[in-house]
């Protein structure tokens, strides 16, 4: 470890004042004997004058004209010094979680979710991982990147890629769609990567990384993001180096990621303010930080680089991401909502959060990574005081101990009763309602919703909030279909000689039936399945929750599997082949019923999932010039 | 909100340097006129010069010393300036989660783990909530608190009181049977609650603190800890003054929460600082931090505590608390263990930390509050990796990727295999491996288990330590019996008629059958047992998780249930009645006997439960002579 970032930890986190004033931009000083492929060429930006008093609004408009205070777009440089990018890698980083492997539709369907959220650049993936990959960066490059509204906001939709000229290349064919396309680049810095993981010397890193920079420039990409992995555990002066010798190249965005989640928040702080003192013509890019939740500090680690000078902050939804995820794009969001003006130096951002809620039962449907019910901002009791008798009218006052009103990330406060809609209402109440919940169907989805809400209204008193959601969630975040279930027939109990049938209809409407016994009725239904449909898979996990009050309530299953031999992909930071897992939710009365529906609806994703295991090399096997 | 606060945060976080020397401990200044009940009358304490290259070990020794790190226990001092005591309020504040209910028996097994982990206080409870809260803390004063260790390791004993003398009374009426008993009260001192909430004056409020603190010395308790509620937003000169006063009256320890969660980690530093450098008689106290989640920076805020002079830090397993939940333990202990003496100052707790996986199931299991994959240090992937065909070597070296072991806090990486244990596995084999996975069971449990492990290896070729530990969660954290699953019956499928036959056991042995048809399997199931034991209960929550791979998985399911119409307890905060839940477990390879068995746990535990609903005013509306 570099002991100098270790006894070195002077650093005020938060500082109270504002970043100093960015100096003017102006084409950045090329040396001669590095020049990039092609000159800078940025627009000119429009001058930003915004009054104060908008940029940390508390309005509980729905559609706060947020876009309106987001400074023009330019790679290398933010016109206003206070406000900060929110970078979101969910489906890059965070589909990177054991088992939340996501299909292109379901990525497409996210990046569309996090535009109207209204981040700054979209990690779209890591296309030289797999031809799925691949495609589905293009997907959203060719829609999302292009979706520009009446602001002129559309996200940047950005590529991973190794430093290899494949993995560059690979990228920018994907991303080069797209209205701001970029690049993101990284090689490990640190000693103890060097040593292990790259087995290379810090000239041949230092080498890769600018003409890979270069290379990248070279294909006609303006807006280059660089990384060194590991940053907090390298070497001080090899960074300052490596990260001057980028920007040489033509990086418009340095990325300091603490790798292994080790930083302590003033430790994180130093070294973004170290690098921002030290670094040769830093001024002429943004410095983004990357920060994982090892030691539960990655929210803290985010606001302090952000205090330190960092304007571009990498998050994920739910803050999922491998072992303990990231920093999670609620937590630092809503905290420079509430604390931005006051404490953080003026900071602020362009997110909607009204579109929070939605956007995290999204990632967490399609990801099957749970929120704990005491998850900060999202979870499930963030927003719920024990329900009880008030006494004395004590809590009048919401401010007591609220800091956060639930309307402000699209969170409707559920009626105490719950009583939302009965069996007599209608489609028009139905739709005001899930619009009021933040679900925008379109006349199909709200068809199938509306035969759905009916069969449950004949059986359920009160169909609350609640049900509905998780009618939506059945409906709205399922995968194409290939298999469909017909009939379902089970007998169980603690004789032990569980037995089911069931009858599936294929893609081309054939019937097909089966029967099997099973330790338990979803082990003998799901057999009956295998006998059908003959794809030998390993269920790695199910869990179920049911997601309304009483007996009679709608439980939600999800099923996560694994097929036997096949779909790899390749994992971006250790190069290593990883199995793709897929999940599948069901929800209804019935569990047996609910947990067949789940398990067939992760083959229908399984099946539909375009496999093309591409890359097997990595930068450390195969020459960069491959 | 306090302007003074929200502008000032120049506080360096983390301080690189250890606190200043204390002091010599001398019996504190008392004032004439508040003279304590009681002269403080602590023990001399022995010199503390363990070797610095000891206090933060990383030994994977399953039973390091570290009791005899942890410096000589005195109230108001601790002798040894870098030592860090970690109060522990699973018991009190994590049971205020919403369903988190917990038995009398829970509550003894918690603290008991609680000991093992070696907490230096235990918040066992507010006592006055209830009569079973009573006993429950009582129960562990008298055990846990007596436990003495050969090395004088016994965990203080704690229970919460509002400032008035009946609740303070019945505090000590409960810990006094610990061999250190403690007395934590305290009473709101923001703008917003003293205006919303108490409608009291400063100078009324600062009366009842004074004479409260006072009160409870008089009582014969010699470790009173006050806490300013919502300190965070309190007035800055009141709350010096307030805690001034208190420190006359006798407190030993004053506690600084961020109530509601709103502070960012350099503000919560400076707030501990200024109340360091200008409260008077300061030195003679311990000053704690005690931090809400709301923004997800509560250990980040507990650190920069620390990091400003608080040697006692709050936190529950897990997290767990209202809302957002509270610092987690793990998070906190692990940053202090790994970052402890090179980032922040020397510190050190006295913690084992190979005891913390077991803590996190145990809580998990009791409580029925999931902890989500991503969580950090407990999660399910917190030191999961994408698995994946290693293609070149990359990870020889683990400390690439990984900075804590997972053998530090008791947790064996498993086999990538699994396999540990088949059927001609034999007593001795299985009791070996459930100590190996932190379970030390009794004769009893262990025929049980044993029992429970062949059934399940007739029917899996692979008993993996996920399906033991899914048994022994079956079997060790179940409540006492009233009503038995004798046998089941069910027919479902989607022609929607599900009937279910139970057979029940009461507890004198007699069988009672019931049938009933429902919407599904588990509601005919469960409306046949409502025939039967007449409990008219609502369903809260219903969730199942299949803990191994394979379809022939064992699931557990987790119910939580609510009577209609008792069952209350008192809001340590609000003073509001809330209506107690119980919940309950099962495990089994088929779900709807899981869920049955779930069912009936949880009804058992509600009727196993001792109810009396206690107290009904609270400090805002009786006067505190009461």
């Amino acid at each position: 470890m570099a002991s100098s970032l270790l006894t070195s930890s002077k650093f005020p986190f938060p500082s109270p004042f504002p970043s100093p004033k960015p100096s003017i931009f102006l084409p950045r000083p090329t040396s001669i004997h590095v020049p990039p492929p092609k000159p800078p060429s940025f627009p000119s930006f429009p001058s930003n004058s915004f009054p104060k008093s908008l940029l940390v609004s508390s309005s509980l408009n729905p559609n706060p004209p947020s876009p309106l205070r987001r400074p023009f777009y330019i790679p290398n440089h933010i016109p206003d010094p206070n406000y900060v990018r929110i970078f979101d890698t969910t489906l890059r980083d965070g589909e990177q979680s054991p088992g939340a492997t996501l299909t292109s539709k379901e990525k497409l369907d996210i990046a569309r979710q996090l535009a109207k959220l209204g981040v700054d650049i979209i990690e779209a993936g890591f296309p030289a991982a797999s031809k799925d990959d691949f495609e589905a960066v293009k997907a959203i490059a060719k829609e999302v990147g292009n979706a520009e509204d009446e602001n002129g906001y559309v996200p940047v939709i950005c590529g991973l890629s190794r430093c290899n000229e494949k993995d560059i290349k690979t990228a920018w064919e994907a991303v080069k769609y797209a209205k701001r396309p970029r690049i993101h680049t990284f090689i490990a810095t640190s000693g103890i990567h060097l040593e292990y993981k790259l087995r290379k010397s810090k000239e041949e890193v230092l080498d890769i990384a600018r003409s890979m920079v270069r290379y990248a420039r070279s294909l006609g990409c303006n807006d280059v993001e660089f990384s060194p992995e590991d940053a907090g555990r390298s070497d001080r002066e090899f960074l300052y180096e490596i990260l001057g010798e980028v920007i040489k190249a033509g990086a418009t965005t340095l990325n300091i990621p603490d790798t292994v989640g080790i930083t302590m928040p003033g430790e994180f702080g130093k070294l973004i303010a170290d690098i921002k003192a030290n670094t040769p013509g830093i001024e002429n890019v943004v410095i983004s930080t990357h920060c994982q939740n090892d030691l539960g500090l990655s929210t803290a680690n985010t606001l302090a680089g952000a205090c330190a000078g960092a304007r571009q902050l990498e998050v994920t939804v739910n803050g999922i991401g491998e072992r303990a995820g990231n920093a999670s794009l609620e937590e630092v969001v809503m905290a420079i909502k509430c604390r931005g003006e006051h404490v953080l130096g003026g900071l602020y951002t362009g997110i909607n959060t009204q579109h929070i809620v939605m956007s995290s039962k999204m990632v967490e449907e399609y990801t099957g990574l749970h929120v704990q019910p005491h998850k900060a901002i999202v979870g499930a009791n963030a927003f719920a005081h024990e329900s009880g008798i008030h006494q004395d009218g004590m809590l009048k006052h919401k401010g007591t101990y609220e800091i956060i009103s639930p309307g402000d990330i699209g969170l409707e406060r559920s009626n105490e009763a719950g009583i939302v809609l009965g069996k007599l209402s209608g489609r028009h109440a139905l739709r005001d309602r899930l619009k009021e919940l933040g679900y925008e169907l379109d006349d199909e989805q709200l068809g199938n919703i509306f035969w759905l809400f009916k069969a449950v209204a004949e059986q359920k008193k009160r169909v609350t909030d609640a049900d509905l959601i998780a009618l939506v969630s059945d409906e709205v975040f399922q995968p194409e279909v290939v298999w469909k279930l017909d009939d379902l027939q089970v007998t169980c109990g603690t004789l032990g000689l569980s037995t089911a049938t069931v009858k599936l209809i294929d893609a081309a409407g054939a019937e097909h039936v089966a029967c099997s016994v099973g330790t338990g009725p979803v082990d003998s239904a799901y057999k009956a399945i295998d006998i059908i449909t003959k794809e030998p898979v390993t269920l790695l996990e199910y869990s179920m929750n049911s997601v309304t009050e009483g007996i009679d309530a709608i439980a939600t299953t999800r099923v996560l599997i694994r097929a036997e031999k096949s779909h790899f992909s390749t994992h971006a930071l250790t190069g290593e082949a990883v199995y793709r897992t897929f999940s599948g939710t069901g929800a209804g009365m019935d569990i047996v019923v609910s947990s067949v529906k789940a398990y067939i609806g992760a083959l229908n994703k399984m099946l539909g999932f375009e496999e093309r295991y591409q890359t097997k090399g990595s930068v450390e096997q195969t020459p960069v010039s491959a």
